[in-house]
């Protein structure tokens, strides 16, 4: 029951104290599970980015729902998924993928070109809602890793993401914001969400099962 | 290292043993994972159905990457996000929430306000990028929590939304299908992918810090 533990455990943290830091160890582990996660065709079509930065947080700051959240937590995590699919970025998974494998190079390519085909016939617009999915599961990945070594998160979908893409150079990298989480320590006396009941859709109102 | 060491064990399945089925239990808490996972604004955009009855999987293979995948799974889970944001839905969640934590009614008004001057300035079809995003969330938390439990899973985007949504009447329910996830147990001998490596981008490729 691990897992389901730390789920009732975490809340997003609306106060962190800024006194206290996260350590390295445990912002790998977060990273970590990101980078853990499955994705579509394993193409890991996104990146997080790290910041501890205080100059780079009160930059993005400014453009955000909560800025003294940001600007109070320990570590701002960036999820930046591809702007689009080319056939360098599969290649280079997949020569990657057959050569830890010891396959040979072009072993998976009537996959490859088959993904090919519907990717690189979209726009770009339409290959980044893909993307952008699945950066939301190393997303949840580092959510559920946090509150397992009990490091308080706030996923936060709130910011301007022309100010992010910009102050991270994120073009240049092929990437685009997609969602921020930040990681630290709460504050239970000034966080009015600290002690609240965690509100969810009953398991009858969530599952429908067809037997 | 609970999470790490389990999302390094799972693998997408390619080959289930059709005569291991999943216990009730089991399938209880995977679901369950979905349903805690945090989603934005608290508004849980998602539903998961849950699908064992054999004729169903049947109707629904029949447009899938890898038929013999489902066929053979023990259950299919659809992950399926609302087809859009209404004042109505959004509503409800909040008076939940206010309800549950004995607080006033409209308590939340200046948040949900500015929420639905967002989502309901914007089409259909751009509400539903954003609720299929959550949705996500709940894809990873479930895929998390069947590792943890030693359920082999499939993540599987592969597949005919139009079919799905019509077999389960999603339209009905306001809901368009995102994503499935097969649970069951491999067979590890027929399974191609169960002994191959777990390949993924170097922590250098795929974190960048700004310390």
């Amino acid at each position: 029951m691990a897992l389901l533990e730390d789920l009732k455990w975490r809340y997003a943290t609306k106060k962190y104290d800024p006194t206290k830091k996260v350590n390295q160890e445990d912002v790998d582990k977060i990273v970590e599970a990101a980078r853990l996660a499955p994705t579509s065709s394993g193409l890991q079509q996104f990146r997080v980015l790290v910041v501890s930065n205080q100059e780079i947080k009160e930059k993005l700051s400014s453009k955000v729902l909560n800025p003294e959240v940001m600007l109070d937590c320990s570590h701002v995590l960036v999820f930046a998924a591809w702007d689009k699919y080319t056939t360098e970025r599969i290649d280079a998974i997949y020569n990657r993928t057959t050569d830890e494998r010891d396959l040979p190079r072009g072993r998976f390519d009537s996959y490859t070109d088959k993904i090919k085909g519907i990717y690189l016939n979209q726009t770009a617009e339409e290959n980044f809602i893909h993307t952008a999915r699945q950066s939301y599961i190393g997303f949840a990945m580092a959510i559920a890793q946090a509150a397992e070594l009990k490091v308080d998160a706030t996923p936060a979908e709130g910011f301007d993401n022309t100010l992010v893409d910009a102050t991270l150079d994120l073009a240049k990298k092929g990437l685009k914001s997609v969602t921020l989480l930040y990681l630290g320590y709460r504050d239970t006396e000034g966080d009015w969400l600290a002690n609240m009941k965690k509100v969810r859709n009953t398991t009858d109102e969530f599952v429908i099962e067809y037997k």
